[in-house]
């Protein structure tokens, strides 16, 4: 292995939380990962240290310019002890097309894979056990030059921090209800919308709000030129059942290419069942539905793995999908990308990962 | 004065940087302002403290999903020994509107030009006296909470920066050359082009470098549904004068409405010159090019104040406009506002502030 990072233990270990009340991203391990960027040495520094605040100039350019992008990936617990990661490589792939797309300094994939499952090493008795839990890993890379004059950095932080974590929704793989976004838009062809960067996430808020406030959970947001196709759910993928096939939007960079998007794709594929990745319009989608051949829908992330849709709302129309209830093929590869997830069933596309 | 801040002096006051080496952005005043927001009390805790790091946990919100606004206005010594403001509420106007489309508190507009002036009065004697040189006020705001949900933020920091500043591009005044961008794309309607929050500039910086590489100093940015309209200039507005009359693109949700810009337009109009704020094709400016009819071309902004451009590069058609030098309406309109901030100029439209 070529790569080791010196250690700096806590000496003071925080208690675990109840197993019970893990929720999404509230608590955090004993340490962390950091390197540094600069222009002259690259990535240098490499360390494991306690989880503590870090220290920011106020002319950080994080906090002023907004580079920054992140990741996010889960580690699970097998039956017999063991640790798997579940397709990190995809997630080095796409943080290093965020960073090119982002001005920001790409991260060699065997670096930066070594640097996730030696800091799961240090924390692995944080790795939580019960049925549904995982540890959240949030790789993140941000700028921090102390300039006010609009460019890329050249200093920059990354940092790789965990969280034991539930489900994502309190309501674990109940099925969600959705409003169809009409006033704002998430992202546009030529813009950011497939990089994993940290402003396409406050982008979204306003609509998310909104959207609480008429009793929906998520956002389904169309696209910024035509408003008329659909993009994405939430921060999630999204896929629909129509008449047997299984349609998800093409990726045409406005789209985040999710990592449990591509998994679900190879899923339905291997099972046989059509699965086409086009433009999907939401008048297509609500005749669908209309003449009763809309199945299923579920969006698809690493946070909720499959989310079932049981309701979306596009202007006043109500369309509840599936009676409202979880479907077959949703609960289906819910199950299967868990099992593989959690080395209960056989990983056939080689997708899992161990920490030894 | 209903608010008064505690203030905490440095005890090691920094040499102040030579007046001709001042750049922009680059060096930073004794003292800050900071006050924080919580659900339950609201904004609380205003100071002024010595300009030093601030603690920040590695899981803030404002790291991972971006909810930051900022603003940008300027302080200038006049020849008595003033300091002026150039028309502040304005930008606690727009700070607020970015606020509410980022999700994020508002601040009331006395308190919020209460510290600003506080701050300046702490540290005047940073306040450059050069011409050209000026002091530029930050103040931004940036979420938080410890919590890798993506929602809103409960905790906020709000803080002012102060920073002495000479021109904001090294060649000052002259003319700059524009590439007109036709791959990326800064910000489409329904989104938060309006907003001056952080990931708007990590979105722009792409094609700046790229566009840099190609040997232009900055990008004109085209509409993000058609790529046909005008919009902005690198992080400036920009006007057009064409056969006497001045154009710049209309406000529409996808554009910042510069203070600058609005001053512009209050001028022009006050000197009896056609302006107006509509869509401007690039094609109609090309042809107006052609006809010899497009007389100028400029950018506003705070930073900058006026940037007349020189040369502008669509596709492969190189535009140069008015022989690459800055032109005469230009120079009228910088001289004026410039004379205008530092108190030289009469102040016909109550733009500045006083700081006693």
């Amino acid at each position: 292995m070529p790569y080791s990072f010196p250690v700096e233990r806590t000496s003071s270990p925080k208690p675990k939380p109840d197993p019970k009340q893990l929720g999404f991203g509230k608590f955090f391990t004993d340490h962390l990962f950091v390197m540094d960027h600069s222009a002259d040495k690259g990535w240098a520094d490499a360390r494991i240290v306690p989880y503590a605040p870090l220290s920011l100039d106020p002319a950080s350019m994080i906090l002023h310019y907004g580079q920054g992008v992140f990741e996010g990936l889960k580690a699970y617990h097998t039956a017999d002890g063991g640790l798997l990661l579940f397709r990190p490589q995809k997630n080095n792939e796409r943080m290093n097309a965020s960073n090119l797309r982002m001005c920001m300094p790409t991260i060699e994939p065997e670096l930066w894979l070594e640097a996730v499952k030696a800091l799961i090493r240090e924390d692995r008795d944080w790795v939580p056990k019960s049925e549904g839990t995982s540890l959240y890993i949030r790789p993140f890379i941000f700028a921090t030059d102390p300039f006010l004059g609009v460019r890329p950095a050249t200093l920059y932080k990354f940092m790789i921090i965990l969280s034991p974590v539930g489900s994502y929704y309190p309501q674990g793989i109940n099925p969600i209800r959705i409003y169809v976004e009409n006033e704002y838009v998430r992202a546009v062809r030529g813009g950011v919308g497939f990089a994993k960067t940290i402003g396409n996430y406050a982008a979204g808020m306003r609509a998310q709000m909104d959207d609480q406030q008429k009793g929906y959970i998520q956002v389904l947001w169309l696209d910024g030129i035509e408003r008329k196709y659909i993009e994405e759910v939430g921060a999630m993928n999204v896929f629909f059942k129509i008449g047997g096939e299984v349609i998800t939007p093409a990726l045409q960079g406005s789209i985040l290419p999710g990592v449990t998007r591509d998994s679900v794709i190879h899923l339905l594929k291997d099972w046989g069942i059509p699965v086409s990745e086009r433009r999907l319009a939401i008048q297509e989608l609500y005749e669908a539905n209309q003449a009763g051949r809309l199945e299923e829908a579920f969006g698809t992330g690493t946070a909720a793995v499959i989310s079932p849709v049981g309701e979306l709302c596009w202007a006043n129309q109500k369309m509840e999908i599936n009676g409202g209830k979880t479907g077959e093929l949703s609960r289906r590869l819910y199950d299967t990308l868990t099992g593989i997830q959690n080395g209960m069933l056989e990983d056939k596309f080689g997708w899992t990962v161990e920490i030894d």
